[in-house]
């Protein structure tokens, strides 16, 4: 039952690499550059256009391009102007406005809503519903919990919209809220429920609403091992580039 | 790739305006009027029958209605029974159940989910994910931002159902939560994270769990010039029937 | 317009009960089992394999099973390897994956995102855009609202995970979380926008974040008439087997 090109269009200047795979009842529009082994799957809109798409002649898709070895799940929709590192991994029924910009090897879980014009970096994760603003701006290796969410206005409505900024290696977990303009350091962690409404800096553990700095992660006890949990990529390798010859031998690799 | 008529189904009195598009891949049920020149986007269901239709002999669908010069993006459900006023605006994967009655020009964001049985003015605008209960009346010029809540039942599960209402041009912002029966008055701004749990009188900015009244919204400066930023007509218009000329010029207007 | 056969897709080994329809558009993987008189709606997505189908040569689907008397509408993704009792019965968008396992008579409503790898007793009720984490145990008659999610890892990202528990007859409400490896016992109530950080005892009412015991849940009253709301069974049967003869009849038949 794979991949039987059933009920699938294809619009023009649609550039796919080697062995992609496109699943039944998908859509893609025009101008949509696809990388070498990836699987869209079933039920997938790539290159959703914008408004004027319906109502100006004349009509240009901007490019979308997804990168190499991507799975891209079924439901997915994804508009015209995003862009895509190599080894996209995506859940069910995500939808990615224009001009979302992600490096390689991210992870866009189920239901996430990513409201464009924002950049991410290489390795994040953003887990089930999350929901991320316009004008944000989120670093490497940067993990997100389910249904927490960034926002842009401070005075809503108002014409004045500026998106949080995240630190690599930050964990914001579950059902918080990031204010608009709020900077989170590298190497933070933010507890369940919190609200982000004040700078947060480097190495901090933050909770409640509005968010307090707790204390240094590095205070924080592992569960599986004696001594501290964070910086967590000293005990953690899954789907990380150091998985297999841990964080400290990747790092002295990259220098 | 616009409008191919492609695995598109049309039930019976099905009314459809002058310039009416439909989508690929869309039902629309018996008995769904839609005005002229609106959209309904690609893998749209309109007038989804309720139970009965699976279960008994000679169901007929209730009328849906959908005004003119709208759009329905794509993944839309909403089920017979509904009514929406002219220049509805939708997101993705909204769900709108039976009995909802919508004014004129209001946005519907990706993934809001309406439970039915509740009102809306004109110029509402829900955001991404919110959720609204049944027995919900909400004004016009009404704001609710993303994963905010409206709940109806203050003993669940109980046989004792009631919604919030809310007065207009109230502002209700990110993930927060409107206790059963809840009255909420006229140009309000509700913080983020608040579970507002009594009546809050005009004017008032409230946050919290439990929301308390905080200050009156005259008091709260704007980012973007001298002098305060609420109520906030009279600093934001896009969008607004008094674009372009202010609203106290549209005011003065409409007596 | 119902059940046309139209762009349906059934995999091989699909077994399908007496008076089992299946909607338009609806796609059944291989080794999927249906129960008599069964709807499975339009869009859905029935035994959705795992990543290993499209990797692995010789990938045998893990069965799927729909008891009797269900309805499962429009748009679920049900991945393979899970289980449901009869009369389950589903809102739209739900996201199930691998290894749930249903007991009879749950509801699981609109875009509820079950992670696979839990289990439920009977009579689960799941309301819109609950998430449950992977390894959560829940009993029988338990409501779960809107917006509250579970939640598995203490130390995120870890690779010690651990879901909560959740007893016979507890009611969680909106927007709360449940920490990771916490039981809540049976008969319990938890308030709305709480974060239950720690074990709660039976009979106990907690709201909070983290979420307090406030008193015993037989000291709240009820809305529709003298005396105490809960324990529930006794003031609501809708949809409950004790419906129509009260739950202490019920409970002396269960004897």
């Amino acid at each position: 039952m794979k991949f039987n090109n059933r009920n699938v269009q294809l619009g023009t200047n649609v550039r796919l690499g080697k062995n992609v795979r496109i699943g039944d009842n998908t859509t893609i529009y025009d101008n949509v550059e696809i990388g070498d082994n990836t699987i869209i799957a079933n039920d997938c809109v790539i290159g959703e256009p914008t408004n004027a798409y319906y109502f100006q002649e004349g009509y240009q898709n901007p490019e979308t391009v997804i990168g190499a070895n991507s799975f891209v799940r079924s439901h997915a929709i994804i508009y015209a102007g995003s862009t895509f590192g190599e080894g996209l991994n995506t859940g069910h029924r995500i939808t990615v406005r224009e001009g979302a910009r992600f490096g390689a090897h991210c992870l866009i879980s189920t239901m996430v809503d990513i409201q464009g014009n924002s950049t991410f970096g290489d390795y994040c994760r953003l887990y089930s519903n999350v929901h991320i603003c316009e004008f944000s701006t989120v670093g490497s290796y940067v993990f997100i919990f389910p249904y927490t969410i960034f926002t842009n206005d401070s005075r809503p409505p108002s014409n004045y919209c500026k998106g949080p900024t995240i630190g690599d290696y930050t964990i914001i977990t579950v059902h918080s809220v990031v204010l608009p303009g709020v900077t989170i350091g590298s190497n933070c962690l933010i507890g369940a429920n919190s609200v982000v409404s004040r700078d947060i800096p480097d190495y901090s553990f933050a909770v409640g609403s509005p968010a307090k700095v707790a204390r240094d992660i590095r205070e924080i006890g592992s569960r599986e091992k004696e001594g501290s949990q964070y910086p967590w990529m000293y005990n953690f390798e899954r789907g990380m580039p150091w998985q297999g010859i841990g964080f400290e031998a990747w790092s002295q690799q990259q220098h």
